[in-house]
């Protein structure tokens, strides 16, 4: 009997640590371009549209619901989409990732960024209350892009190998810096606000490139930034999962007690990430995205080492260590689901 | 007074760690493309045209010690210049990276690479003997790639994010991975044994993309491949780095009997590093290289607090924590040798 409260499904009960019927499973990027059924969804459409039309975003949001059974529904948009919403310029190149049209340099060009308002996506809230009820018993889960991600879109324009401009403005600006990851934090807070008001139970807060920093500068400059994300949407009572690539030096510091789950990729065993976490969190991933290129005697055995070392955890979600890549076969997604759902 | 005997020289003291006058320190990627004297000598010379022409290796070897006084010259090559050498195809593009003209996808294309001998790269020991006669008692390094690192580059074809062809047939064509990467081991052990019978008085092996591994993934399948060059290389009696990116759930892996170094990046604190690698080993690291474009007092703080961490190693020798980034100023880097030198 699938439950009729999302509140009460295994993937909500698992991120506080409760007991669950089974272990919950989604896939990061599981709405997306591995589906034929988006890909022909997206044909002539582009990603920001996409992200910007209520209808689109409900269908892309349960298209892997329904194919794969997954224990959770990922919010579908992206990381930059408030931003676009509050009419900064940028688009997403396919290809390539997010463009900003003139990176963010000093203090005023913070100043200018407008504020964030919840009628700027007011399409995101009627997304959202569509899909919660369609969803029904399986949570969805509200996201934004962490502080510092963003800045690093901001200031380097564009993706970046090693974040040289945005090191640079965090070690030589810490005005402007700080002004700026405010102002982020501000809006990412507003965009899981919205998500959550509208019916998401849970949100997950992507700080993908987080693992690129020393820990003590994570710790000066980034950390307290995204801590005040959590801080201002604790009132909302839902689960809060923290993730990043690369993080096992940090992965301590991103358990902030704010957070109920950590997101952890393929790089650090569960069972020791778990003794790095706050007693009581939770454990997300954390299969390498590229395994599933691989037979399927071979990712059958490291989803079952993952879900044994995951019973070291609090709770455990199972889910991969990054986003699906777009290359990944469906139907070994749709066999993971079943071997984790199984599991004894 | 300096020591004639590079044998005896602070960068080699400390790798064996041995006590060492001052803290050494010379920076990876130190030869390239930050310095206008080498900008000016590569005009017109393609990369690896440049790695295969020993008056211009001598030269750009030299250029950094000149200016810096580090306290090691790194041999001036690239990873991939082994298998031009044995005539496989492939290139260096500018800003893109090596790109293979076919890549490795069968046993048949890996029994297809030819064998390694020493004439195939004289013009290495050429450069190599030019090389140490000049620089007296300043140490030479001998690098070449490990053989995890050059077989991604084999298999993609070229420079990838997520290295999902690599790890795909790592996971599910093990009889051909063994076969490259032996092939790949060997060669790496032949191109640092040509290197050290001319005069090199240490080694780098670097595996650039090892930390993007899953940690039972880097155990199974890639770390016997490189213990394999280092081992093969033992009779030499030459220090041997073992360097990668990202990879502090791998550090005690790395720091296998037969190495005497181990290279860190600036993700590991040094004290913690000191706690992953066995009794006896140095560190080499880790400032992050792209701190470089902070305020000078910044830079200072961390350098100062790299070497307070580096004593708990056995030994310490100072670097960047990857590759001098093309748009570091090298007036930086001079004032950072000053300071490692005169460090209390």
């Amino acid at each position: 009997m699938k439950p009729t409260d999302p509140t009460d499904s295994a993937l909500i009960r698992a991120a506080r640590g409760l007991p669950a019927p089974h272990v919950p499973v989604w896939f990061m990027r599981q709405a997306g371009r591995s589906l034929p059924e988006y890909r022909k969804l997206r044909e002539g459409v582009g990603m920001l549209e996409a992200c910007m039309t209520s209808e689109l975003i409900v269908e892309i949001t349960l298209q892997p619901v329904r194919r794969y059974g997954v224990d959770g529904a990922i919010f579908f948009s992206d990381i930059v989409l408030p931003l676009k919403a509050m009419a900064v310029d940028l688009d997403i190149v396919a290809g390539v990732g997010p463009v900003i049209a003139e990176p963010i340099r000093d203090l005023a060009d913070v100043k200018a960024i407008p504020d964030f308002t919840r009628d700027q996506v007011s399409f995101v809230t009627s997304a959202v209350r569509s899909l919660t009820a369609e969803l029904g018993g399986t949570p969805l889960i509200g996201f934004a892009g962490a502080p510092y991600t963003l800045a690093s879109y901001l200031i380097e324009g564009g993706p970046s190998k090693d974040h040289a401009k945005t090191k640079a403005m965090m070690l030589g600006a810490p005005q402007v810096w700080d002004a700026l990851l405010t102002k982020l934090s501000v809006i990412s807070a507003g965009f899981l606000r919205v998500q959550v008001e509208a019916g998401a139970s849970a949100v997950q807060l992507f700080d993908s490139w987080a693992g690129g920093l020393a820990p003590e500068d994570y710790r000066a400059h980034v950390l307290p930034h995204s801590t005040a994300v959590f801080a201002a949407i604790s009132d909302l009572g839902v689960p809060r999962i923290h993730f990043g690539v690369g993080t096992g030096e940090i992965l301590t510091d991103m358990a902030s007690p704010d957070v109920e789950v950590v997101g952890v990729d393929w790089r650090v065993p569960l069972d020791q990430a778990a003794r790095r976490v706050r007693p009581g969190q939770a454990l997300q991933g954390n299969l390498d995205s590229t395994a599933v290129f691989a037979p399927w005697e071979v990712i059958e055995a490291k989803a079952r080492d993952i879900l044994h070392r995951g019973r070291s955890a609090s709770g455990h979600i199972f889910n991969l260590g990054h986003g699906v890549l777009p290359a990944t076969d469906p139907d070994v997604l749709a066999r993971l689901v079943e071997l984790v759902h199984s599991a004894e």
